[in-house]
Order: C-alpha cells, then structure tokens, then sequence
C-alpha cells in the first residue's frame, strides 16, 4: 500500500504557501521550481487543493496560488485527503457471505468484524493527521532547517514575490 | 491509497484457522472454497503467513494449513503486514533537498517533518491493528454471528476435517 507522490508534493507546496506574506500568490510553475517536481504533475495536485478549498486559484495570466484558509485551520489530513480521496484504504466485500457458512442478507446485522477492525485503524491514521496542522509543519521548518537553508528559500520567495509585484501581478 | 483484497482473505482465512479444533488443518483448496475466494490467489496469501512463521503448511498431498501460534499471540497487524509488506505508506523523496533552498547533505540532520507526520499517522493506524489479536476476531464471530450462520460453519468444518480423517489424512 503506498500514497501517491503528489501527497508529499501538495503537503509541502501547502507548507510553503503558509510562509507567503501578505496573502500574495505563487504560480503552479514556481511551487514547482521550488520543489523540483515536474509542472504539469503538480499543477493537478494544486487544482485538487482548490477543488477542497484549501487554496484558491486567482485568475488571469499573473495568477496564482495561496491557502484558502489560515494555516491553522487546514489540517494535514485534509490536504492528504484532498489529493489521495477518501477512500477507505480496505474494502470490504463481504466474502462472509460467500461459501458455505453464508445466510440470508437478514442475518448480518452488524457490519464484518474484520473490516471494523482495519477500518478502526484508518481512524486511527486519520486521527494523527487531523492533530496537525499545516502551520505546525511551517514552524517546524523554522525551526529545524539550516539558517542557510531559510535564507536560501526566503530569498528565493522574495525575489519571486518581488518580480510579480514589479510587472503588476 | 488501497490494502489489496488478499489483506481481507488472509485476516478470515487466520480467524478461520483458529476455529479449526486439535490443530487440525484445512487445505488451501477448502479455505478458498470457505471464503468463496480463487484458491490459485489465496495460495499465494497462505504461503505468505507462512513465511512469515503465522501458519504452517503440513506436508505430503493431504497437507493443510494450521496457525503456527496460538490464535491470542497473533496480531491483526502481523497477518496484514504478512501479505502486504512492511513498506511505509508514505515514501519521502526528500524534495526539500531539490529546488532553490537545497543545501548541503549536513545541514539535513532530522528527517523532513513532512515525513515525520505521515510517519506517526502510520504507526497509529499499526498500534490499532496490534491491539487486536485473531483470537479476538474469532471470538468476535461466535459472539456475533447468527445462529443459522454458526451452524453452517461448524458443519461444513465437522465434515471437511471428518473426511480427511477418515481417508488417513
């Protein structure tokens, strides 16, 4: 079982969206410069992003993307959800009522033993991910990378922030 | 995200084994027959708690499948991990050592926040499959099912282990 990559690309792009000042925008070609990950790949994790309204596209040739919402209030489970759906990671298809041992539709009154226990698990997984929020995992990038690294990426947002301003985006 | 349905056959195949009175075993071709499952499909599954030291396959052409442990010493979690692997659904390729912030392997000194996250997520939806036990699940069934059902089961048991007995097995 493995999430796709576009997990990883749209919780880091939701990351660095959370560190633009001033509610400015980054287009879908620089969030993918600055991850390294192809364009048009990402650009669909970003529409998916806008679809949940978690960002928001703003229009027009200059357009870009920002959160939707504060930081603090979208957790990483949604932007993981946004991208991979909702999904239950087992289905169930019943093969107890399969074979010998089956009985009429009357008689399961409950749903499978086994599918409640993976399905606990999910909730579980989804629990961990509902308690952490995307401006969490900002300040945790503030924290912990390299003052070189931080002022590497401050300087990269700035120049880009600066270069949409000076042609009127 | 999807756990394949041999997830789903391997967890009732182990409750069903820990049914099967005086270490008794089914072979392949009964639990698949049982579970309304394809044997050629289920074999792969049973050889796969096998290997992992969950079942035990007896030999010679009336062999069958028995749990290696006692029923209450087996995890749902271990029995899922038997057949999907013990691979993180989550992979960090480490995308913020591409792109304009990179710097030196050096500076890189706790694995990427992203991942920790999705990791902690994963390791709660592990601990809830390692509360459960297939003991547990079994007696979730006899506690659960219906009359008729538990009737049916047990019958087709009696007889599929009566007649391997009676022709030596």
């Amino acid at each position: 079982m493995k999430l796709s990559e576009s997990v990883e690309w749209a919780v880091h792009c939701a990351v660095l969206l959370a560190m633009v000042p001033d509610r400015a925008t980054l287009p879908a070609n620089r969030l993918a410069e600055y991850h390294g990950v192809p364009g048009p790949y990402l650009a669909k994790s970003l529409q998916a992003l806008a679809r949940q309204g978690l960002a928001e596209a703003t229009g027009g040739r200059r357009g870009g993307y920002r959160l939707a919402r504060p930081a603090t209030e979208i957790t990483v489970l949604e932007v993981v959800q946004a991208v991979e759906g909702k999904e239950p990671f087992f289905r169930c298809t019943e093969i107890r009522r399969r074979g010998p041992a089956r009985v009429g539709a009357r008689h399961y009154k409950l749903d499978c033993g086994v599918a409640r226990t993976m399905w606990r698990a999910e909730e579980a997984w989804r629990e961990s991910l509902r308690e952490v929020t995307i401006a969490d995992l900002a300040r945790g990038v503030l924290a912990e990378a390299s003052p070189e690294a931080l002022a590497k990426g401050a300087n990269w947002l700035g120049s880009v922030i600066e270069s949409r301003a000076g042609t009127g985006g």
